[in-house]
C-alpha cells in the first residue's frame, strides 16, 4: 500500500476509535451507569472528544491529505482508497473551520443544556430551558458563519447530517409533500376510525424482549455482532462493524411500542453492520447521510414491519406468545398498528402524520437561522403550528416544544432527515423490488434474506463512501421524490380506511 | 491554588480519565460485549493505553514536577497537595524508565498471550502457551533491568503492585508463615472432617443475586455509586469514586461461591468508593498497595463474612430465601463454609491453605527472575510443589500451572499481595476492634456501620496517598505481622475442628 495512504489509515483509525470509545461510554451512560457515575462520565466524554478533535485538526493531517491529491486523482472515484482520501479531507476541512476553543464551549453547552432539559421537561418549565435554547440558537448562527458563502444559514448545519443537502431543496420537497399530505389526512379523518384499544393489555417485559429479539434476528440483525439492552430513550450505537448495539424500552401495557422501536433500531443497526469489513476503522464505515440512515430504519419498521404480509406470517406467533390476541382478528390488529391520528408527540406519530411533525420543526429551525423567530417565541410558534397543521393543542410544553432532545443538546439541522428518510424508504424499497420481485412474497413467509442482501449489496456495504445523492444515482433513483412515498401511503391507507 | 499545582491536577486528571475510559471498555468486554466486538475492542484499548502512556511520560510533566519541588517541601507530607506531587512524581519516574516502544510490545504481548491462554486452558495445552510464558519471563527480566540497582529482580515488578515492598521481606514473612501453617494444616487433616455437601442444592440465580445484593448493601457498598453484573471471572473495576462496579458469577448448585465472591468484591469496591471525594481524578484516588487492597476484600469476605456472629444474623434470612437450608443447622453451615481441605485451585481454597497456594507461585516467580527455573520447567516445578506443600497432584495443567490468568497476561510480581492481604486483614481488623470494641457485637446484629466508618476514616479515605507501610504506621501497626493472622486461624479453626 502507498505509504501516505497507510499513514492516513492509521490517523483515521485513531480518530474513529476515540469516537467509538466515547460511544461505549455513552452507551453505558444510557443503559447501566449508576447515578454516581454521571459527573466523571461527562468529564471523560469531554476528554475523548477533545483528543479526537485535536487529531482531526492536526496540521500534519492536512499536509498528508494534500500530499495524497495526486494519488487520489489516479484512483477510481468509487475505490475504497479514493473514497478514504475524499471523505477524510471533507472531515478535515469541516473540522478545521471550527475553532477548537469554540468547539470546547459548544460541547460543554451540549452537556449543560441536556441536564437542564432533563430536569425541566417533567415540569414543562420552559423558562428554565430558554437560556439554553437561546445559546443553542447563538451557537447555530456562529457555526453557520464559520462557513461563509452558504446559500442558506441552515446549510452548513445540515451538512453535518447529510452532506450536500440544501435547505432550499428541503423546502421545495416539503412544499410538495405538504400539499399532498394535508388532503390525505383530511380524507382519513372523515373515514370510519380505527380502534387501537385492542393493542392494550398486560405484556410481560421478558416475553416482549424475546419476541423482539426473534423478529430482529429474522430480519437479519446479527446478535453475534450486536445486542439489545434497556434504556429510557432507544437508540442504536456503533463501536465497530463487529459491534453495533440497539436499545429498547418496554411499555407493559402496549406491546407495539417496544416491538416497532426494536424493528426501527434494527434497521439502523443492520445498515451499520452491513459495511464492507474492509472499511473497519475508517470514516467510510457506518452509513451515508442520515436521510439514508433513517430510510433504512423506516423501511424495516414501516414498509416491512407494519405491512399486512409481514403480519400474516408473524401473527400466529404473536398470538401464541401473547394469548391476549386470541380474540383479536389479524385485520383488526393490522389496522390498529397503522391507525392514523394527528397527535402531539412526534415519536408516537403514525406514518401519515409523522412528516407534518417534522415540517413544523424544520420550518422553525429555518426561521431561527433566518432571524425571523427568536428562541423566546418558540412555544407560541410551536403551538400555533400544531393547531394549524395537526389540529391539536399541546396542553403543556413537555408535550410541545420541549418534547424532543435535539435542540436541548444543541443539535440544529437534523430533523428533515427523518422526513426525507420516509420518502427514501419507499424509493429504495421500490428499487429493491424492481430488481428482485420475489422480495414482496418472501416477506409473507417471514423470509427477508433477498431484501437484506439487496440492501447489503446496494446500500449497506458502501458505508459512508457516497453521499445520499451519489447513492441514489448508483441505484438509478435520480433524486429524492415525494411521489413513491405518497403512492405507498395512498395504497396502504386507502385500503385501511376504505378511501 | 498554586498555578503549577493546578496544571498538575489537569494533567493527572487526563491520565486518570484515559485509564478509567479504558476500564469502561474493559468492563463491557467482560460483561456484555458480543463476540464480534473483540477485535476492535483490543485496538481501542491499545489506543487509550498509548495515549495515557504518552501523557504519562511527557517531558513537560517532568519539568512541571521539578518546578513543584519547592512547594512540595513547604507543604505537610500528609496533605493532599504534597501527596499529589509525590505520587505523580513516582508514577512519572517509573513510566519514563520504560521505553515507549517496549511498552507497546508488552501491551500487545499481554493481549496475545491472554487470547492464547483462553484457547489453550480448556485443553490443558501447555505447549500452546509455553512460547507466551517464555515471553512473559523475558519481559519480566527486561522490565527489572530498566531499574538497575535493585536488591532482587522481582523488586521493580513488585513495586507496580505494592510500592516499596521487597522480595527479601516477603521471603522472610513467608518462611515464618509457612512454618506456622504447615503444622496447623496437619492437625486439621487429622481431626474429624467437615461435611460441606450440605451446601449443594439448586439455587435460582435471581435469588442468589438478590441475596448477595442485600448483604453487600448491608456491609456498606453503595449501589448509587456502583452495580453488580455477571461475568465469567469476577472482578471489581473503578471508573470514578462515584462509579465502582463489582461482578459475579453464579454456580446454581453451590450457593456459597457467588455469595462470598460478591462479599470479596464488595470489600475491594467499598475501599475504592471510600476515597475522599477531593481525590477524584487524581492518582490519589483508589487504594494504596494491592496488599492493603486484598486485605480489605479478605477482611469482609473471611473475617466478617465467614464468622459465626455474621451467620447468626443472616442464617434465618438465608433459610427463608433458600428453603433447602431448613434442614441444615447453623453450626453445620458455618463449619461447611469454613471447611479446610488442601486442594488444587487457588481461588477455591479455604483460608488456612490459601497462603500455601500463594507461596508456590511467589517462589516460582522468584526462581524465574533468579534464573533458577525456566518457563519450560514450570509444570514440573508446579506439580512437585503442589505434591509436597499441599499433598495434591494436578490431574492436568488447567487444574495446575495454567489455572491463573496472571502470568498469561504478562503479570509477574502480584501474587504475594494475596497472602499479605490475609495477614493484614487480621491486623487491620484487630486495630479497628481495639479502637471500637462494639464492632464485634454489631456484626452479630447485621450492623457494619462502626467497622465501615472506622475503615473509611483510617484506610479508605486516604486512597493512594500513603504506601502500605505508611498506612500501617499511621494505624499503630508497625510492620506486617504473621502472628495476628495465625492467632485468628488457631482460634477459629481450633473451634471448628476441636483442636
Amino acid at each position: 500500500m502507498d505509504k501516505g495512504l497507510e499513514q492516513l489509515k492509521a490517523r483515521m483509525s485513531e480518530i474513529m476509535d476515540l469516537g467509538h470509545a466515547a460511544s461505549v461510554l455513552g452507551w453505558d451512560q444510557m443503559t447501566y451507569m449508576p447515578p454516581g457515575g454521571a459527573e466523571a462520565r461527562g468529564r471523560q466524554q469531554a476528554l475523548l472528544g477533545k483528543l479526537a478533535h485535536e487529531k482531526s485538526v492536526d496540521p500534519a493531517l492536512g499536509k498528508l491529505l494534500d500530499s495524497l491529491k495526486p494519488l487520489e486523482k489516479k484512483l477510481d472515484y468509487d475505490s475504497d482508497e479514493a473514497s478514504l482520501i475524499r471523505v477524510s479531507r471533507r472531515g478535515y476541512e469541516t473540522a478545521t473551520k471550527v475553532p477548537t476553543e469554540w468547539a470546547a464551549r459548544y460541547y460543554k453547552h451540549q452537556a449543560d443544556s441536556y441536564e437542564a432539559w432533563i430536569k425541566a421537561r417533567p415540569k414543562s418549565d420552559f423558562k428554565a430551558v430558554l437560556p439554553y435554547l437561546e445559546k443553542t440558537n447563538k451557537f447555530a448562527h456562529e457555526y453557520a458563519d464559520f462557513f461563509p458563502g452558504y446559500d442558506h444559514p441552515l446549510d452548513p448545519l445540515i451538512d453535518n447530517f447529510d452532506f450536500g443537502l440544501r435547505a432550499k431543496k428541503v423546502k421545495g420537497i416539503f412544499k410538495e409533500l405538504r400539499s399532498d399530505l394535508v388532503p390525505l389526512v383530511k380524507k382519513i379523518s372523515k373515514a370510519e376510525q380505527v380502534d387501537d384499544s385492542i393493542l392494550s393489555s398486560d405484556f410481560p417485559e421478558e416475553a416482549q424482549l424475546a419476541f423482539g429479539r426473534a423478529v430482529a434476528t429474522d430480519l437479519g440483525y446479527d446478535f453475534q455482532r450486536g445486542r439489545v439492552d434497556r434504556t429510557p430513550h432507544p437508540f442504536t450505537t456503533t463501536f465497530s462493524i463487529g459491534d453495533v448495539r440497539i436499545t429498547t424500552r418496554f411499555n407493559k401495557k402496549v406491546l407495539s411500542e417496544a416491538l416497532f422501536s426494536t424493528i426501527h433500531e434494527s434497521g439502523h443497526a443492520m445498515y451499520e453492520q452491513g459495511s464492507d469489513a474492509k472499511l473497519e476503522a475508517t470514516p467510510l464505515a457506518g452509513g451515508a447521510g442520515m436521510s439514508i440512515h433513517e430510510s433504512q430504519s423506516r423501511l424495516w419498521e414501516n414498509v416491512v414491519g407494519r405491512s399486512l404480509p409481514f403480519w400474516k406470517f408473524y401473527y400466529p406467533k404473536l398470538v401464541k406468545t401473547f394469548p391476549h390476541f386470541k380474540k383479536v382478528k389479524l385485520l383488526d390488529f393490522y389496522k390498529a398498528i397503522n391507525k392514523v391520528q394527528p397527535s402531539l408527540i412526534r415519536t408516537e406519530a403514525d406514518e401519515v402524520t409523522y412528516n407534518l411533525h417534522i415540517m413544523v420543526r424544520f420550518d422553525i429551525e429555518a426561521g431561527l437561522l433566518e432571524d425571523k423567530v427568536t428562541a423566546r417565541e418558540l412555544p407560541q410558534v410551536w403551538n400555533s403550528r400544531y393547531e394549524s397543521d395537526l389540529g391539536v393543542t399541546p396542553p403543556n410544553h413537555s408535550a410541545g416544544v420541549m418534547q424532543d432532545v435535539h435542540w436541548y443538546t444543541g443539535l440544529v439541522g437534523y430533523f428533515e432527515c427523518y422526513a426525507l428518510g420516509n420518502l427514501l424508504s419507499s424509493q429504495i424499497y421500490g428499487a429493491a423490488v424492481k430488481k428482485r420481485p420475489a422480495i414482496a412474497a418472501e416477506i409473507g413467509k417471514g423470509k427477508f434474506n433477498t431484501l437484506h442482501s439487496w440492501l447489503t449489496d446496494n446500500v449497506y456495504r458502501h458505508g459512508n463512501k457516497f453521499t445520499t445523492m451519489e447513492l441514489l444515482k448508483r441505484n438509478g433513483l435520480g433524486d429524492m421524490d415525494v411521489e413513491p412515498f405518497m403512492k405507498y401511503l395512498r395504497a396502504k391507507y386507502g385500503g385501511i380506511y376504505g378511501l
